[in-house]
């Protein structure tokens, strides 16, 4: 029976699905003022997490301060249902620290929703999305299965995995969303007759095994810090929960008789019997890609992680596969450990389609349709923070959209957030895309002890900072200030306790007197040996303003030189490309880069610059086509 | 591609489902000693509770306790879970009294899984069973999507729902098991191969609504108890809620306009549309089928429910309808308090495959098939309480068939379970079944305050109630025992005191002495009254070692009169009819009497006798033809 259409309310802003991407859009455009409706497939699973049970850790961690800096909800969410966590790479510089908490899943996915539940100007639904509202290239709503048709000014869709979701266990394909709840079936046919490129992408994920099974013994131990650590700017210390209350991981590996039943099955498969035909994550692999790609690697680790606080289901990091279930089984059977390791799910993988992100503006608007955005798994990147970071920016212009106010972009040297999307408009993705920390090129600028200086103030000029945290923001900042100048105010003399402490960190001795701040430069010195020297502050001083002291100290001449290559690199950023240029009207362009400009078109120079394919000669005959003013538009 | 099948691991009983019925059959088997598999759908799902948030009520809270008694967990986990709590018809006799308790669904579920995890004999699995291994009528095992062959001596089917689940919205219909999950589609299929009779039914679920979108000052608003009262015996009462900290519900009523609304648009109610083939329950009717059916009823009640702690979902009890969504809105704004309400999930009927009931024994064991078990809404009921209770004897039975030991049988003087279970068995279904006080002849023996006394010392037997709780359990009943014997040795004189209170209580005075246990029987004296004039016992009761003495004291003579006729019936049971009974062969039997004697395959006479068609005629040619001796077999 045809199901009969009505017309139901008009929001601002429609956001589709409630996965990681989807619930920061829909609460930042909500908390922006907009009236705000979320639709999402299952309201039991608003902001799931399909895959690992953690949060987190190399460039991601960082993606997760940002989304807080803005005032997004990732941040506090983690901090309030954490089980473990933990500051990854102490030893290194502060480019690459990054904090990883393991997350209680359901109780992450409770708390989420309950937020939402709460936003006042925003309504959580249950329904399907089946087809966009869209006149004259400009978005009005959408239409669900029930038959509902919502107005909208703005529509972000973040349908994540469950577009078009099949699947895949050995030679078992099966229609489905993640973890067996229902696909959107219909949204990918429609958003092809709009116009769109869409692409099919696939993900894996491990076993999950029963931890009663597990023989802990036979592997090591890997428990949470005992120095307290947060996400967001707003949690407090005194909530930090002891090691003696966190869960720990255990540490195992496979083995060459793990490595010899995948390759002596790898006719079954799926990702080389044809079966799979969705491109798969390079910096995920499943355990037979990597098998397969570092064939000579006697062994792979394997992190036991647990799911939750109130479950013993336990997830294999490390193992992700779609080999046939008998072959899980007896992968991790060989496993030191899991012997007799019950498993409780089978690992799987799933095929879904994206939108090319190349179609998208950086403000991840698509250039086809006004009004409409995209963010998450459907822009083709895959990790739960990155969706949280498009979700963020989409939700915001989105927002803004509806607003009638300036949109934001995010540039490269502002955020993770803006590498991530940059990469993504600028040169579209072939494989799902995932954050690295060597995708930035200011790494040292992109700290993730600085994100709150970053982007706090532009969160709260979008009224997504309270007024009362940006205070507490700005009292940070003062003291960060005051302790510098006072540090450049005191003189270290070269006396016996200065020499002494200097001869046992094995540094060369003081000569000459030197200013405390001079001092602190030297690599052996931490901020706290200085008080042996010179008075402590009038009011004791928090870690957090001490850590920014510390490192933009000890870091100074490093952040100088990189925000120099910014500033470079703002000029190129400030030299728009117009709308709706015609590439084909510009004379001298190499046919490659005519292409290439012609399918991104983008926004400034810079953008262009960084699209493979265009190179110095094509920017500079563009740059002087645009400058002399007359500009053919198609 | 084929999906390749693969011998794994065998047990003792694999039970498929995790549902109420499912999980109560896996740990009681488990318990017993049987190496078990749960099989389910999905893992986030386990005793999902896909309709009403609360447990217990009419009929159904004493099957709670009955289950709790036998060992079971439902009565543990919703006291660990509950939100609200309250004693029912607490005016009334003790026959009908009973408790429900508000849930948080989601605790619960996350509860029963890790209690289910936490059982050392039991294996918690995520997958669909698509088919069973049976050999000359014995099931050997099953066969899941996956391709296993898991082998075992007994199979426990309580697949709900989902068996070929369609869900029905208005016009919109599509494959789904409860809330958007994964249907099982395969395994209805084979069971009609294998011989079953399959019968449609279906159910509904009324809409959810956003909390902070009601306006409660229209409603009246409905408490918790503050005195404590608990499903398990083994539950105290220092952990109970006190009622600030318990959940209200909210009362409110449908008027003329919903009704309107409802019959001007009863030409798209699927129910009357003809969308829906499967048939429903009667005794919880979609909000369409009350108006078209009392159609002079000019008001019905809602419960306005909480879903559970962190939600602000509500479940508007009363409310169930499968009307298009648009109607729905419409519906709900038109009531009082729910004038703005947000839906957050449209109400839906769900239909599914049932097995018909007659073709089990009264051990849930099917009578096509050795070793095969079923329970639960498969079984063509509809609760979580009446899944439960079958879930509990069923798992028991399947752990008695593979231990070699007698199975059980409740009958129905035993337990509502066994009411229930007879009634299925005996008579079939037509409809959604559910338990209901008046389908119990004995209501003054199978009563709430009574289950533990009825049926611990068998569960004790079977090995599921611990000696430390069986003895905790005797205590108890020797503490009702003394004190009942002390009462009858105190004599209470007619002096001026207790005149007087009588006089107070509307009472006759006394003229002669009165033993204790005389006194209480006089309606208005309660056992605390006692205690004005006759001595305290040595050491305080226990409540409910007072509510015993109370109520078998005061009910002595109706209690007795019911026990004479359970003796009566008891003779009934015990003349067993011989199995595969050749019917054809017996000469004068009615011809209907014989049909249905054939159909229903009676274990004994008294169930014979309770087959509508069957008359005392049939009976006594039955009962001479058995005694002779010679019986002609199919
Ligand atoms: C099996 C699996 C394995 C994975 N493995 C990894 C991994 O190893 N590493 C990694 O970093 N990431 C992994 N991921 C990806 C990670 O889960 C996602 O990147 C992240 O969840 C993306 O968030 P999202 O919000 O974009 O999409 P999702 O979290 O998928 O959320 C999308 C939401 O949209 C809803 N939705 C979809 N269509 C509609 C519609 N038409 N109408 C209404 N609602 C709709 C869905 O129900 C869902 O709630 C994996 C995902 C899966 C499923
Ligand atoms: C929409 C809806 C409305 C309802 N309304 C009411 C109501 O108003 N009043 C009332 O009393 N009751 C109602 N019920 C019924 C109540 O939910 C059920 O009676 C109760 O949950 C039955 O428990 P069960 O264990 O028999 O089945 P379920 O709780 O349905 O559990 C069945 C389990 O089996 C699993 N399963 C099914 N097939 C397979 C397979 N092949 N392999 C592996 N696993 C499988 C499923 O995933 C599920 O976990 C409603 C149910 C639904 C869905």
């Amino acid at each position: 029976m045809e199901v009969k259409q009505y017309v139901s309310k008009t929001y601002d802003v429609i956001v589709v699905g409630a996965g990681h991407a989807g619930c920061e859009a829909a609460l930042a455009a909500a908390r922006m003022g907009n009236k705000t409706l979320l639709m999402t497939i299952n309201l039991e699973m608003v902001a799931f997490m399909p895959c690992n049970p953690s949060i987190g850790g190399p460039a991601k961690g960082i993606v997760v301060r940002e989304v807080d800096a803005l005032g997004g909800e990732m941040g506090r969410n983690i901090d309030k249902t954490y089980v473990q966590m933990r500051m990854l790479n102490t030893g290194k510089g502060p480019a690459v620290r990054a904090l990883r908490a393991q997350a209680d899943k359901r109780a992450y996915s409770i708390e989420m929703k309950h937020t939402i539940e709460r936003e006042p100007n925003l309504t959580l639904r249950q329904g399907i999305v089946d087809d966009l509202i869209v006149e004259n290239n400009v978005v009005k709503g959408v239409i669900t299965n029930t038959g509902a048709r919502y107005g909208a000014k703005s529509v972000v869709l973040t349908t994540g995995t469950a577009a078009r979701g099949k699947i895949i266990i050995g030679e078992l394909m099966y229609s489905s969303g993640p973890n067996n709840s229902q696909p959107s079936m219909k949204l990918s046919g429609n958003l092809e007759k709009l116009g769109f490129e869409l692409k099919r992408f696939k993900t894996g994920t491990p076993p999950r095994v029963d931890g009663n099974t597990i023989d802990y013994d036979q592997t090591e131990e890997q428990k949470g810090d005992a120095e307290p650590n947060h996400f967001s700017f707003e949690s407090n210390d005194k909530d930090y929960l002891a090691v003696k209350d966190q869960l720990s991981c255990w540490l195992t590996y496979t083995n060459e008789v793990t490595h010899k039943m995948i390759r002596a099955n790898l006719d079954r498969a799926p990702m080389f019997s044809g079966l799979i035909e969705g491109v798969g994550p390079r910096y995920c692999p499943s355990i037979e890609d990597k098998i397969v790609r570092f064939a000579d690697k006697p062994r792979h680790q394997l992190f036991i992680e647990p799911e939750g606080r109130n479950t013993d289901e336990y997830y294999l990091q490390g193992l992700s596969t779609s080999m046939p279930e008998e072959i899980q089984q007896k992968m991790v059977h060989s496993i030191k450990g899991l012997e007799n390791a019950e498993m409780m799910r089978p690992g799987y993988a799933i095929e879904y389609d994206i939108v090319s992100p190349y179609q998208l503006r950086a403000t991840l608007e698509t250039k086809l349709i006004s009004g409409l955005y995209t963010a998450g798994q459907t822009n083709g990147t895959s990790g739960y923070e990155e969706a949280a970071g498009q979700g963020m920016l989409a939700g915001i212009n989105a927002g803004c959209h509806a607003l009638g106010k300036e949109e934001i972009v995010l540039k490269r040297s502002d955020a993770y957030i803006g590498v991530m999307v940059d990469d993504l408009v600028t040169k579209g993705t072939n494989e799902p895309y995932r954050l690295l920390t060597s995708r930035a090129e200011y790494r040292l600028i992109l700290r993730h002890d600085n994100a709150d200086l970053r982007l706090t103030e532009l969160g709260h000029k979008l009224g997504l900072i309270s007024d009362q945290r940006y205070e507490a923001f700005e009292t940070k900042k003062a003291a960060i200030e005051a302790e510098k100048k006072r540090l450049g105010e005191f003189r270290i003399k070269p006396n016996d306790e200065v020499n002494t402490f200097l001869a046992v960190k094995g540094d060369a001795p003081l000569k000459d007197g030197v200013l405390a701040n001079e001092f602190l430069r030297r690599p052996e010195v931490k901020y706290t040996d200085l008080l042996k020297f010179i008075p402590a502050p009038e009011r004791p001083l928090d870690r957090r303003v001490i850590e920014q002291v510390e490192i933009q100290i000890k870091y100074d001449g490093y952040i100088k030189k990189a925000y120099q290559k910014v500033e470079k690199l703002k000029r190129m950023e400030a030299k728009k490309i117009p709308d709706r240029i015609d590439y084909d009207a510009i004379e001298g362009l190499a046919t490659e880069a005519q292409q290439k400009l012609k399918k991104i078109q983008p926004a400034t120079l810079a953008q262009a610059s960084r699209i493979s394919g265009v190179n110095p000669a094509d920017l500079s005959i563009l740059a002087i086509y645009i400058e002399q003013g007359k500009i053919a538009k198609v």
